[in-house]
């Protein structure tokens, strides 16, 4: 399992579709990552540091999951099926002592973006499979995440 | 607090910005409420019985709600402030043993969007306040809540 971050959110002009492009930590790996439109907003608006008056939707979740006395505690890309990318969110249950050696965390099946929204969100860590970053990430030498720059450019353009 | 059911998803045009239409038990009252796009097009496909492969956003809520040993008991439309819908969604903790007095239920501010779509998802019921049936209702002598309907098109132009 390798830890990864939030590098960028683009539109990948020929599917028309946004991508999530996660980073592995300390490699110049990408793993890019096929998301919904309305999932693809949350985020980039996230990036920018938007904020809203009122709780969006991965906000109630958050405040239910602290109301209901438990934290988002990582969460990590798992696999890939038929071309779509699984993900788990990883809860502590904080209602358990300690010293308990069972029964902290709890596990959800979920989308990619939103286990990534979650993470953002909670500054929890984001990880990714061995067995992904071994098979469906992409070099990228260039230095910059950004739609001005032009390796990076090129690069989302050969997504 | 009167009881209201979820009547229709459709398109205010004059402000291209879709509404919410719920319907107040009983009466022939409606309220309108406006809500965002993304989340307008979860309600329409929810209405349309639509479904996914994967967890969509308020579906991993619920499975977290759920693992968390809680339970969607109802939500309400409370309130209107600078022409913003506020809402609550109310959970009961299923950890308590039902004979303890206290400590059943925890509420949370939410969009009328995400606690309408939660309340469908989980059949709970829908209420909203007294003094939001008095001052934001408007009445609909129609019968059907259908695009097809001349008198509900009429509504929809006029709202």
């Amino acid at each position: 399992m390798k830890k990864a971050t939030v590098k960028a959110v683009v539109l990948d002009k020929l599917n028309n579709a946004p991508v999530v492009i996660l980073g592995i930590e300390g490699t110049n790996k990408i793993l890019p990552i096929w998301i919904g439109a309305c999932e693809a907003s949350i985020l980039a608006l996230m990036l920018e540091n938007t904020e809203f008056e009122r709780p969006l939707t991965h906000d109630l979740m958050i405040n239910i999951i602290e109301g209901l006395e438990a934290k988002v505690e990582r969460v990590y890309i798992n696999r890939i099926e038929n071309n779509t990318f699984f993900a788990r969110v990883v809860l502590k249950d904080l209602t358990i002592p300690e010293e308990e050696e069972e029964g902290h965390y709890i596990e959800f099946d979920a989308r990619p973006s939103d286990a990534i929204i979650l993470a953002l969100k909670t500054s929890s860590p984001i990880y990714v499979s061995n067995e992904l970053v071994n098979t469906h990430t992409v070099n990228f030498e260039g230095e910059k995440f950004d739609d001005e720059d032009e390796e990076f450019k090129k690069f989302v353009e050969n997504l």
